[in-house]
């Protein structure tokens, strides 16, 4: 099983490693960061270098593609390359997921028309123009297509794709292993639980958050 | 505010960028992946290369040290360079932190004698020789010693220390932004939690799971 993590400038390092981090201890599972070129890309605060062992066009069929959000996602979702390669690896994979605003690339090549998908809470209404209901959950499962929320989301995800793809077992011993027991100090993980006013604040400043002028 | 994350070949990559996805986003920081070579490091799957910056000789005097866990931690807590420089820099540090087995680094260097600390699950012993006082909790400050247990909870730890960095309004601010609302599937997350017959299965492959052959 290959499992494919879809890299770009301009990428938020945690939308991907926190997956790949749960899902590389997948039984048997090949790994593999791409991106339209091998070589070096670099994070949305500039300061993280990941290399992209392999270009898109290395890799044809995975059976898992994983695309990680950033601000860096307003480019890559106008970059028909980067979309026409996802179209493609989706026509023969097993999952095809996203994190944040990944999910905008996966809307952008017409693979979440008529779905149910979830994206950064300040980004989802960014999902309906191209056909796709948002919805204000933490993962989204419909069919072979799942999307996950803002950033941290992603590793609630991969244990639930873990448990769906090696069991139960599989995803215990997985967040056993990386003590996945979460206990943050606060509890303003979501636009429900934090002070409305920082909620309310965000909002008038979801652009420069969310790089629309990237 | 400078923060150092110190890379080694091995090191487990959300052990570094949990933490670094959170305290990047704290105002006015500055931060930087180190190695004793700048250049690529390899994480402990073999399938993720960061880019370490500079070389540790040239960050002498961070603000913040942090040490990710994994098993190249077996190796780099006899690299008497590295010892060395994390002995240097925490005579001038504000905080000097680790996750997982990044804390047996700290403890080599001499640095948590007599000290609470924490650490994976299946290593808190290991801390025992060099004279700390292993604890279970998930996050542990021992004054500017902060311990976090295995891979993910660094995360938590950031978050703590945003918290006394900057205030509960920063930290809940990056909460909200990372969306960090944690919603496992699954609650077993730690050995308390997990089936027993798992944790003792793991507990007799420690060795290998933290790379005792390493």
């Amino acid at each position: 099983m290959q499992i494919a993590f879809v890299l770009y400038d301009g990428f938020t390092s945690l939308d991907a490693i926190g997956p790949y981090e749960m899902l590389s201890r997948l039984p048997g599972a090949e790994t593999v960061f791409v991106a339209e070129e091998a070589g070096p890309v670099q994070n949305d605060q500039g300061t993280l270098v990941v290399a992209a062992e392999r270009a898109l066009h290395e890799v044809t069929a995975p059976d898992i593609v994983l695309v990680p959000g950033g601000p860096g996602s307003r480019r890559a979702m106008l970059d028909e390359t980067v979309l026409a390669w996802l179209r493609t690896a989706d026509a023969t994979s097993t999952w095809t997921t996203s994190v944040c605003t990944g999910s905008h690339l996966l809307a952008a090549a017409g693979l979440l028309e008529g779905r149910r998908a979830t994206s950064h809470w300040l980004a989802l209404d960014d999902l309906v123009p191209f056909g796709a209901e948002p919805t204000g959950e933490r993962v989204v499962f419909d069919g072979k297509y799942v999307t996950a929320a803002g950033v941290s989301s992603g590793i609630d995800m991969a244990l639930h794709l873990l448990g769906r793809i090696a069991g139960d077992e599989v995803a215990r011993t997985v967040q056993l292993l990386t003590e996945y027991d979460p206990q943050p100090p606060y509890d303003a993980g979501s636009p429900q639980k934090a002070p409305q006013r920082l909620v309310a604040q965000w909002r008038t400043r979801a652009g420069l958050v969310l790089g629309a002028d990237a």
